[in-house]
């Protein structure tokens, strides 16, 4: 049996909100594949392309809104991501001027000149890692930049990550593991897009491996199990996501957020949650470059039951 | 041939610094045994001590300093962590009023009360993990968590992680590795202490299970090669650590600092390290709980030469 | 002559965005009065009323969007504060649970309980201040809270401040002062709300003297000349704002902004711009309690030509 | 009756600490003339003097420590300002490499290169105004940019604002007012230096109107009154300052000591206290360009008792 594909009918939506069309209705149990276009909307094709001059007013254009049947505002809903693949050979990574971790930006404004503009096409090489020129190759680690629902009211730039998800950069979004996200509205909106070949944690220049890319997702929902966060499992960690400025409050939402489901899911009392996470989390970040950082909060599955009960 | 030992002969003190007298001299290749007394120096030693109450007014004592023979302002202290061992089978954790990383601190203030004062006795048990209930047990990864040289001008607080090493907290100062930090002063004036018999990455509650202990090392020094920030070479990874506040001020010395580490020692071209940094780098929170926060940023090894030249 | 008076016709928008139609449309030159509710929609009538309980979903209620005749994107909307009036006799303030700038919140959290929650009833007394008791009374310096256009993609929600005004809680924007904001989508969609008796620097608890209020404005246009950030002139001072976490990046972006302004407008080098802005400016806090932090500089009109050239 | 007269007798220090000697003794109620080198040590000396040549390893030099008889800890020394003077005709302030507010910096790293190192003299002009060229002239307004005594167990750079005053950069600090610091070591060790002729809030690009001062103060002591925060008393103000990163926890410690501080002195009970700080507090950013950034929240004394009792 063909699996379904879904491919954006018309122009990409940059936002995250309620304030488009659906392009596609999806239930529960159902496969889908879903394609989605690279960061730039393919703009940049090799390196004397200069950024500022090819790129569009916005950046991260996603495939959706799909509308999932039956979600409504209190579920959550469930992604598993069966499989991520790269719809190309090539893969882009770029300086865009007043954009990065390592620059100061439009919000942390300095006087100083930009980084200079460069572009660089890794390609995929032989022996299956990506690479620009003989230096280094970069071993392929495909995942969705962005994933995520939307918000109630706000329609939120799709640079942005933030309660619904959207551009979190994690690169535990990544084929094998499962996706929790809020639904805020009937149908829970859900979008994707900005699919990177590999990127390093915090995401440092503001650019991955940028591809276009096609990913094979089971939805499901938990009726009436309101989340706040994005979470992830995966098979070895239960993993809890913030993103907010300055970093620290995102690391400490990532913290908070795993102490309540170690209480709500997993019986541990409060402090015995907290010492948990005090001494055994993973935290690491997942992007300081994006309108808001991210942090992930990781713990083994060895602390938690046999089995993480509300994933199927 | 027994190795020498170097336990703390009068008052531990509680500052990284110029201002102490030396209380061993030590020669580059020797191999020594450190001893430290917990963070607390020893003062909480059940659940029913109230940490308010029997606290001294500083924590982290360390041992030290210890002068090192021929370290000059401009050289590079080496220190070879060949082994930690916590010397007691209990240690502890606790929460301190308005310490820690999910409460209003004297740093961040709020008007809240505080989280209520608790204290966790871990004690090593038979299968060699360390628990304090049924609920769950921690596997021992001792690391020390203040190690560092004496600044130039300053001393600053064992509690403070900085440029000089310090309280940085990070779970990579284990057996094993190897550890770099500046020299600012004759004889660097190393001191250590703080051992942690397990810590998760973050330190959320700021109290580990604090242990004494015994870390043997061996000095070395790299003449005329000044670092501006301790680094960390382990069998995997090479590793650079910023500490500043906001969190993403740190992250952002942690990668700046390997990109010119990329450069200076490994032949990397300016971009080509920011790319290799930005598409591959892992990225830790060591600490968000102490003066400054503290971020590790860490490359693979196989992206170095064979060996890291210079540490031997 | 009548004003033409400005009421909600049905339910007011809890976001600045283009996707609520326009209640009104007026043209440049025009002077209207616009009504506006306070930012619990009057559900907090007195001392008895628990907020969490009472409140709903959302906060700042606003009166909008109104499309002005002839904006475009790349104009700045002009919107000279004529008048602004409390059009009820008390006001309202409170603790709202994890809200505020001496709280931990959503944002900044932490394991604590929230602070209690308590309602302040400010009424107008006979010599014109206003008290909730004997301990003290305020001035009144009525402003609005909120005063913004539509951004061009997001829909962003009343309680954020940003590139297009919002949430700003500036009390310079008062009556007697002109607002300058950016023009993002035809009409401008402008909206205002939030009507504050009085306000400290930096809303300490998050909550002024809330109140419903009438503000008189008239709109104008600057044709095809585009600001990033809201300004604001007054009798004595330019001042630019900008909006960001941690607070830093709000001021450095206030203090670019003017540097910007002051070149652009004033004939002033760069660096003269840098130095006037580094020994002459006021810098404050506006609020450090919003979804982003807002810092407005101040530089005084006589480093400026002797009137501001396109105020009129 | 001359007035004693104090002058660093060999190298000034770079630290506030415990660890230097006294250079005098003074007693409480005698009036002293301090004199101070400018922040640079006078290095700087006209337009073409490169500061990254010519400046030292430090910089602003204090002159100090001075010992107050009979401060124990616990005290809270009292620093009337009777007079600042300049003790030349110019002043110089300067663009130094990675250092102010509009640029990156060695705490905010981005791998751009600095702005361009810049001098600027300013001369004292006929009509008392101070400038460099004909385009505008700053209005003196001579303060203190550094005061402070000594930490308990730190030696804290000369740069650095924290707990004990130091490099706060905060305009009050000026002739008329009063400035209170905590006693933390016996004798208090007080030391002061880096007089601006003027400054703005925030001083944006790190370098106010360096000068070389004559400071006139008479020192007292409130025994056994500890304070944690430096605080002043104006004419008009009360005011509380806090010196941390990021900026909101410097502001929010300022308005919790404002809080504290209405409570502990002035009757206020605790959310009266935290309604009146809301709702007429001042809120200004001293500086954010140290290793710390300072704000100043200040309470009008009309809400205080008719004279703050404590000031003599």
């Amino acid at each position: 049996m063909a699996i379904r594909e879904i491919i954006q009918p018309g122009d990409h939506p940059y936002v995250f909100g309620r304030y488009h069309e659906p392009i596609a209705r999806v239930s529960p149990g159902e496969i889908v594949a879903i394609y989605t276009e690279d960061a730039f909307e393919g703009r940049i094709t090799g390196p004397d392309t200069l950024p500022s001059q090819v790129l569009g007013k916005y950046l991260n254009p996603q495939t959706g809104p799909i509308y999932i049947e039956g979600a409504e505002p209190g579920d959550t809903l469930v992604v598993e991501l069966l499989d991520i693949e790269p719809t190309r050979d090539w893969a882009v990574s770029c300086l865009v001027p007043y954009f990065g971790g390592l620059t100061s930006t439009m919000m942390t404004r300095t006087l100083q000149d930009p980084l200079p503009e460069l572009v660089w096409i890794y390609r995929r090489q032989p022996d299956g890692t990506w690479a620009y020129n003989d230096r280094f190759s970069v071993k392929p680690r495909p995942f969705m930049g962005t994933i995520g629902t939307a918000p109630d009211l706000e329609a939120l730039s799709s640079l942005t990550p933030h309660m619904h998800g959207g551009n979190m950069d994690v690169p535990d979004v990544c084929a094998g593991n499962t996706v929790y996200l809020p639904v805020n509205v009937p149908g829970a909106y859900f979008s994707t897009g900005d699919c990177h070949v590999a990127q390093g944690e915090g995401e440092a220049c503001g650019v991955a491996l940028e591809v276009s890319g096609k990913v094979t997702v089971r939805f499901g929902l938990i009726k009436n199990r309101p989340i706040m966060w994005p979470r992830i499992v995966s098979p070895e960690d239960i993993m809890t996501i913030g993103s907010a400025r300055p970093l620290e409050d995102a690391a400490r939402i990532a913290l908070a957020e795993m102490v309540e489901w170690l209480q709500s899911e997993f019986q541990y009392a409060k402090w015995d949650a907290y010492q948990l996470v005090s001494q055994t989390a993973k935290l690491t970040i997942a992007n300081l470059v994006d309108t808001y950082y991210t942090v992930v909060a990781k713990i083994s599955r060895t602390y938690t039951a046999d089995t993480v009960s509300h994933t199927r």
